[in-house]
């Protein structure tokens, strides 16, 4: 049986020299793939007691809608500036080159509730650190974070050291 | 019982005079509307054969993923144009102000494939005919195509008469 790194394709030098692009596409277009993707995050949080999942625009919204619906919860979208339509708070985080903002629906989450962060890479963690400022603010409690890759390298869980972290596969570079 | 229409919110007047905006958060951030959601189009599709579901960035991934997993496909994004990493086909299409480019890997889809089209809304059918140029170019044949929400007042149906399309919710508005 292949393991789930196995589907996933590496490019070398992309988007420059040095770095190894981890395709996730491959993956997906793999009806194999894909099923054992969702399959091990979904085993990876079978522990977890949450009420809501909370997906990342726009990847993160493929492996949060399957693990929100198999689970019976809630899917509340964290998206960039500008694109939901009702009052929102927002977070600023860094990217490598500038800043980025990071929006939530003010209503979406209500205090109390658990939320399971999902999205499909952690690099740096500065997506996954925003998202946890956007629950937080709204009085939300992180049950926990599952991404389908972590790229070990760049010490994203350095950052979240202070919440539960899994990761379907992992590569020690960045 | 709700029916899945109750779910949505509607803004008026957004983003501009005259426009009934249709919010689909509403739907998603709650456990019954959210399931009611992918049931329903799941069961719209039933009775279709198909090998890949084709998810549209962004929202078009909240449903496509949990029907391809679901129905143990492979799922393949269609993507703004610079996201995809491997080499891709692209196709421009017209917005209400100014053009767009989706992109498609060149290898997502094999020639006599069966492709399921998902995405959340279909207004003019713009994106929608996009994505069936896309599937085409590869030689992958459109087994259908399913929406959550169809704005009847915007012909969109017009645009692709020679396709199946199914949606869980129709409006007859704009």
């Amino acid at each position: 049986m292949k393991d789930l790194k196995d589907y996933v394709r590496t490019i070398p030098d992309f988007p420059e020299k040095g770095i190894m692009f981890r395709d996730i596409t491959s993956v997906l277009q793999d009806p194999d793939g894909f099923h054992l993707a969702i399959e091990t995050m979904q085993n990876m949080v079978a522990d977890l007691d949450f009420d809501v999942v909370l997906g990342a625009e726009s990847r993160g919204f493929i492996f949060s809608a399957p693990i929100a619906y198999n689970r019976g919860k809630a899917l509340v979208p964290v998206r960039k500036k500008g694109k939901l339509p009702c009052e929102t708070i927002e977070v600023e985080y860094d990217l490598e080159y500038g800043k980025a903002v990071l929006e939530l629906h003010k209503d979406a989450i209500k205090p109390g509730q658990k939320v399971l962060l999902v999205d499909d890479l952690m690099a740096t963690g500065g997506t996954i650190e925003a998202m946890i400022k956007l629950v937080e603010k709204l009085g939300g409690e992180v049950a926990g974070v599952a991404v389908l890759m972590e790229l070990k390298g760049l010490n994203g869980r350095e950052r979240i050291k202070n919440y539960r972290l899994d990761a379907a596969i992992s590569y020690e570079g960045k």
